[in-house]
């Protein structure tokens, strides 16, 4: 069973059923089967062959999807790279996972044009979108007229790998994270167990397909043979049409998309009433937000935790403990990432490697036939976090008696100041309340007496000020005393350094406090 | 991921929720997880470790439920035993699998006994009943009370061996399906995908627990946190009551239990309103029972197909699939046994290994996670029907254009006559409407002119006669000439020979044919 099996069955099984539906173009499973089969043959006629790096760098469109299939025939290696990545980070990437074949579209053409002459081991470029193909590219759809179908014998096995995946690298340089067929075939049973999608679901993709939260969660999709619609790239309006023009039952969103979607001046002039479930993540989701999203587009929502290098789900929180009144411990669970799922062993476990009790702060471990194969070529960093058969996910958090997650900080933002553990969360979103202030980060710095000690640093909204003694007190006000920042930077620029993922990069801040200190304290 | 990982989520995560009711003994998962890590450590005391063979020969109850997971705990093999086997095919399961331990219950008393000089690795016996241990034997409740909780660190990964499974035998001598932890939790991946069970199902062990069918096809059920219930045995009143006291929601029959159930005088006195699937297979359904049975209980029913050497399922047929009245295709469909589910690739070939023409009959050949590793210490016989990564299942079949698969016969039961293929289940079905026939079997036999000639192998009903001719115009009414027996023999007992679970054992029949010549055509 290996990835392009889930698709090899659903076209067997369901030939005549809608399996794509991308702007004009639909294709059915056998058609889109066919589809497939010709890009696995175009690209093996371009040299890639089992275990050779295919990279995508693309937005969201049927096209994506063909080639997580298409390289899964092969035995290929696909390497879908974030879109929002520096010049700098995607050469790293190509050149760090040797990629032979590169594929873009339109929107990527520029950013290629100034890191071509860097990238050293593509030998073919992919044009993968509508007319207008540059010279010296291929052209996708003439590629794929041209090309036979693939009918070549690969054994293509579960532990062999199906993908490189990047992660946004908010540490060091961005690592490849490399996933089996194993990992994305049980993630796809555990999702199929835990989110129940079923024959005749309409999925759109809304997430990046690069990313783990939308591609491989997506494979569930093909399994019950449902439809793929997709959105390029966020769009609140573009995601209501999509919805209720292909009547979309199921579907992924971050925290900020579905606040962009509720208030939206023309969410009421459309039909969602076909969505059912809406999966979210990535980021904690505020209760007001809950709230408001819960009235006005139902008991939908579902919370999911996971990461690229667990291909991704590990925990969840379905609708039925989405409660926004009652008991305390109930409306608390708002704030859960849920429970683990079947399949995936969760525990927290503190320093000594022991459970934690409720409420105790431990790192979140895991293990599971999901947990990647390692770090492309970095058996160092992959040693640090695989150990055993137990990922350490880096994550902090709390776990109730009735094994509810609770996140609470990254272990590496957590700050150690006279002894105490401080979660920089918790004081970021104090920080967060004041009304001057636009973002906040806050990191621990060396001091003589403390070990550390607690510095945030901040951006003002234009227009407002605020001292430093006032945004102290202002924390004062709302957390203990030994978790307020001892000192506040205002950062000059009008937004703090960001990853290409949008994740604020503290080890950038933390470098210029630290500089000349060998040691880290974390 | 293990077979015991599967319980252990569930008493984490729902440790209050019903696991067992057996009659006055009821248990929740944290309860019956305890009992189970009890059962562990008693076992482990009495010497199985990982790797050991412990076997297990009762009738249903929770207590054969936690031999399931405690060996899976330890890492050993459970060697589920089918209860009613000869004398000499227990002790050869015994003496073959090198069992240490065997537990029994008060039904299995007797044959033990007669039994007992002959086994010769067992160095245990428990007795896993109520009270009434017999002298020398150990007593299951107290053994628990005495052992601590296993907490031993063993390391069960998913290619290690789960259990021995042994195969009825109607050709040659028993034969040890070796099936792995990955053969049992992909499996319970495939049912819960398929079947979907969920939190709050009631499942009924319906059919014997030393059953593919039934034994580890419960696993999804613990899964889901659901609870088990037992029917000792079949009885189609303790069925009803069980069903309307527990308010089972979900179990598995085989045709002749339906046939029971709906037929019993009491049916209209119970409830049964709970139930909301029910699954069915092991031997053809006939249209009129199925009929009756959705009238009477309700359009519920699925049909499956596996074999012990799939850990089980392979295809499925879902109550959708159920039409007894509209178009000839969708109700030919009652006769089919579904299609290949998720996770599974199911094909049928031609003797040079090509997929058959739609309505062209072919051998059933699979592959997927859920196939065995193999026979117990049979290389020959393995690598007879594991080739490459496909698994010969020995039956015939034909597939429609849509998938579905319909059985014809057994491999080895076909008859060539003349270079034509007989399938001995078509001339059966045939003879099975003479009102005066009681059972039936068709083989081939030698023949100069035709190769193989077909005969007919009957036992009468008490006080009805029909002469072989009569019997041979009877067939000719209803199937082409070619496939009509030639000749009958009236078999002198008042059964034909069946194998300890029921099935008429062909093979000693053809054995009088085929006396003193070497080779078999088939």
């Amino acid at each position: 069973m290996n990835v392009y099996d889930i698709l090899r069955r659903s076209a067997k099984l369901s030939p005549e059923a809608a399996a794509v539906s991308c702007g004009r173009h639909k294709y059915n499973y056998e058609e889109f089967q066919e589809r497939v089969l010709r890009l696995a043959g175009c690209l093996h006629e371009k040299g890639a062959s089992k275990g050779d790096r295919v990279a995508v760098l693309m937005m969201n469109c049927h096209r994506y999807l063909e080639f997580y299939y298409a390289t899964a025939r092969l035995g290929a290696l696909i390497v879908p790279i974030n879109t929002r990545l520096s010049e700098g980070e995607l050469t790293y990437i190509l050149n760090d996972s040797e990629s032979s074949l590169l594929a873009v579209d339109r929107h990527m053409l520029p950013i290629l044009e100034s890191i071509r002459a860097d990238v050293k081991t593509v030998n073919s470029f992919i044009y993968a979108d509508e007319d207008g193909t540059p010279e010296g590219m291929i052209d996708y759809e003439d590629a794929l007229a041209d090309a036979g179908p693939f009918d070549g014998e690969v054994s293509v096995e579960r532990e062999d790998p199906a993908g490189l995946f990047y992660t946004s690298g908010t540490t060091g340089g961005p690592k490849g994270v490399i996933l089996t067929h194993m990992n994305c075939v049980t993630n796809t049973y555990h999702v199929l167990i835990t989110f129940g999608y079923r024959e005749g679901d309409v999925y759109m993709h809304a997430c990046p397909m690069f990313h783990l939260a939308d591609g491989p969660m997506s494979h569930p999709i093909t399994m019950v043979g449902g439809k793929h619609t997709f959105l390029p790239s966020f769009d609140p309006k573009a995601a209501m049409e999509i919805i209720e023009n292909e009547k979309v039952s199921v579907t992924l969103f971050i925290p900020t998309m579905i606040n962009f979607l509720i208030n939206h001046p023309d969410f009421d002039k459309h039909d969602l009433s076909s969505l059912r479930l809406i999966n979210y993540g990535g980021s904690p989701m505020p209760v007001e937000l809950m709230r408001k999203a819960m009235e006005k587009i139902g008991p939908l929502f579902r919370q999911s935790y996971g990461l690229t290098e667990t291909a991704p789900l590990l925990t969840s929180l379905p609708p039925s403990e989405h409660v926004l009144e009652g008991p305390e411990h109930r409306v608390r669970r708002l704030a859960s990432c849920g429970r683990e799922v079947a399949g995936v062993e969760v525990r927290v476990v503190n320093d000594e490697g022991e459970n934690v009790k409720p409420d105790e702060v431990g790192e979140i471990i895991c293990r599971g036939p999901n947990i990647m194969k390692g770090y492309w070529r970095k058996p160092e960093e992959t040693a640090a976090v695989l150990r055993g058969e137990w990922f350490h996910t880096g994550d902090m958090a709390t776990v109730d008696e009735e094994g509810f997650l609770f996140i609470v900080d990254r272990k590496k933002d957590m700050i150690i100041t006279g002894g105490e553990n401080v979660f920089s969360t918790e004081v970021e979103n104090a920080l967060y309340k004041h009304p001057a202030i636009l973002e906040a980060a806050v990191v621990g710095v060396p001091d003589e007496k403390w070990g550390e000690a607690i510095k945030a640093v901040v951006v003002l909204r234009e227009g407002h000020s605020a001292t430093e003694q006032e945004i102290i007190d202002y924390c004062r006000e709302q957390i203990t005393h030994y978790k307020c920042p001892r000192s506040v930077d205002f950062h000059p620029d009008d937004q703090l350094p960001k990853s290409g993922s949008g994740k604020i990069l503290k080890a950038q801040l933390r470098e210029k406090y630290w500089g000349g200190q060998g040691r880290r304290v974390h």
